[in-house]
């Protein structure tokens, strides 16, 4: 039995809100930098509560339930042996050993089973029906397992090794709440029930653009001045974690009316819409920034966010393409996940009804110094030694660093008042595998 | 920032092994039931490592790679700007205010970069290569943003604001090693390196059967003595989660012909292979044990494990079916669940080289008085106060309650030789949904 860290062990299951939510209530009166939680609201707001939908059940797994659902029979939905024994009348075994004949054999799954006839067991097998007239079971172990005539040796109690009809689930009861994540024994209950279809909130179709005329696809070479292009397939495995469903759209070369034109041609050939259009790149202060110029003045609000990475964002819905809502995350990769993190997911999360829409948070101690600049919340990557409950940098703060990024297994939240950190500092950490 | 609980908090990151691997070295020359973990080492023992295969890297989140990625190129592949600014040579701009005429604009992939000539600037932006003979970067903040001339009003010291290639990763160097889980921080870094498809361990293919002829399909309504099958999408989404895939075999009637039959057809017909069949059912000590009654003598030994639920096991190589391994679970919901959990599910992540083949396990409080049978490891349903660090039963002990295993968050592990547990006891739990 392991107890050698019985507090320490209790964070595992520990999922409290994240402090961005602390301070929901500040609203931007000021002229500065937006805050994180401003922010927030705002990327939520965009994305609506989804809709209904009803999933078949062996394609349900991982989904959120849309509404209670209601078990259409009890289970055990009749009264079953427990064991494999013998289906008896309790009373005419009170005086053990008692030998009776062996009136019908009742396998699992028969339907047409006799009644028990006073002064004779059944041969009876789990889970089979418990024949009218039947109280008990005593187990095949308690008699010598007679086929003809058993003798039973041991005297049970009324009920005795008898599953009575609800006792796990009644038929009318709510089995599962909406809300719930459906995994494994989910997925069974339902099947139980004799659910074949599963009311689950549909999955947010996010349409992810990456801009950028310096993108080239993998598997061609690099001419000087040129990367391979890595925010959108990585937003777009961010947006299937967090539950969605990614569209991604690769390439938009740096041109207003190319882009606006693309954007629209794919924003109206999704099958059932798009929730989300998520951008990187081009919104930062420099001269060649397509999405910005785009979509200013369309719906689209750019600001600068109180945090580090990500400052540069933008949120809004656009004008003239169905008002879709639009979020724009800077270019560089770590920005771009790290917004993604603050604000995208928990929004799509919400979204569709996810009990946890945060990272799991924890509190961890800093095993080294740290400095951070003041008015901005800033999120570094660390990596945790979960035995000593330490966690340290991984690369460093800027924010082109996604070879560290992909080493990291926590962000780490340094607030926007804090500028030094000691070693030996309590920080929160979110835990980006759990 | 969060304090409160500073040590409480660590044990989330922490995956420890879990008990069950520790008494691994016991053998069974005994003749009573056979322990949790020699049981474990047979089904671990028939689920080979997976094979190699090439995944498009669109497709390939939440996969395990197969072996270290080294990366083609440099992140930076060249050196570039970490601002929107201009390029300079820090040493023209000791004395500032300095105002140079501006030479060129590089935006970001820009192939054709001019070099810089002495006494120019080149107005640059981020992630634009660095112009031949510059070696800083000055922000575009701390200048009048002119583009024929620039007024620049701070000294850079060399190699400020630069990205140089290789900081973040070398070419040549190892950026994911194998084993890791790819999660959106390693799909982008996988992109950025220039990877299209990536090696990944073979999802281990699965064939779930579920026996009983008193199953029915969900939709038709029940006579009595029928059940609708739930085994079988409950151990079909287990083995998802775990990272395999399933292939679901219903309603296989009780005739040991019919069933060697269908299940040689279907092993033969999937595609690539069969890693593992899962029964559920038609092992236990009744008269009408179909999967008990076909495999015996056939290669796949019937065993008792000394725990609670899932006592009847069985494991082996079937002769005749290519020597397909097979996993027999009882039929019992729970019991089927729990022993996919202590047994199948670890096999089928070792499989695919998974860095955490075991559940999360943590240390908690139990809140309630509890006995257990002496000489059987139970593992019962709980649900877990996380902010008191207390766990309780759902449900009961009894291995039918499925509604209560789809409520339980945790498994909880009660060892052989522990037959009363006092409330306030330090237990060991398995995070179900981590």
């Amino acid at each position: 039995m392991p107890s050698a860290r019985p507090s320490l062990a209790l964070g595992t299951a520990e999922c409290k809100a994240a402090p961005v939510g602390q301070d929901a209530a500040v609203t931007s009166t000021r002229t500065g930098p937006r805050s994180v939680a401003d922010h927030r609201a705002v990327v939520a707001s965009l994305v609506a509560p989804q809709p209904e939908e009803l999933v078949p059940l062996a394609r349900a797994r991982g989904r959120v339930l849309a509404r209670d659902v209601v078990a259409g029979v009890s289970l055990p939905s009749f009264a079953n042996s427990a064991m494999d024994g013998y289906a008896v009348r309790a009373a005419e075994v009170a005086h053990p050993p008692v030998v009776l004949p062996v009136g019908a054999d009742i396998p699992a799954g028969r339907t047409d089973v006799p009644p028990l006839e006073p002064g004779t067991a059944h041969r009876i097998m789990t889970g089979a029906p418990l024949p009218d007239g039947a109280d008990a079971v005593v187990p095949v172990e308690a008699t010598d397992g007679g086929v003809e005539r058993v003798e039973l040796r041991e005297t049970p109690l009324p009920g005795a090794h008898v599953r009575r009809p609800g006792e796990d689930v009644e038929a009318g009861a709510v089995v599962l709440r909406a809300g719930t994540v459906l995994r494994a024994p989910q997925v069974g209950v339902l099947a139980a029930v004799g659910v074949a279809d599963v009311p689950v909130r549909r999955r947010p179709v996010v349409l992810v653009l990456s801009t950028g005329s310096e993108l080239v696809a993998p598997g061609t070479e690099l001419r000087p001045g040129q990367i391979y292009e890595s925010n959108g397939p990585m937003l777009a495995a961010a947006v299937e974690e967090a539950g969605g469903r990614a569209e991604l759209l690769r390439f938009v070369p740096d041109d207003v009316e190319q882009f606006l034109g693309r954007l629209a041609d794919r924003v109206g050939a999704v099958d059932g819409g798009v929730d989300l259009v998520l951008t990187s790149g081009g919104v930062s202060a420099g001269a060649y920034e397509v999405v910005k110029d785009a979509f200013t003045g369309r719906g689209v609000e750019f600001v600068k966010v109180a945090m580090q990475p990500g400052g540069p964002q933008g949120a809004g819905r656009l004008d003239g393409a169905g008002g879709v809502a639009v979020v724009t995350l800077p270019g560089n990769p770590v920005s771009s996940h790290v917004s993604f993190e603050v604000f995208v997911r928990p929004a799509l999360r919400a979204a569709i009804g996810h009990p946890h829409p945060d990272r799991a948070a924890v509190t961890a101690t800093l095993g080294e110094r740290w400095t951070s600049p003041a008015g901005r919340r800033q999120f570094r990557r660390g990596v945790l030694d979960a035995v000593r409950g330490v966690v340290t940098e991984v690369g460093g703060p800027a924010s082109h660093l996604l070879g560290a990024l992909a080493r990291a297994e926590c962000l780490v939240v340094v607030p926007e008042d804090v500028t030094e950190l000691a070693e030996g500092s309590a920080v929160e950490v979110w835990l980006l595998d759990a």
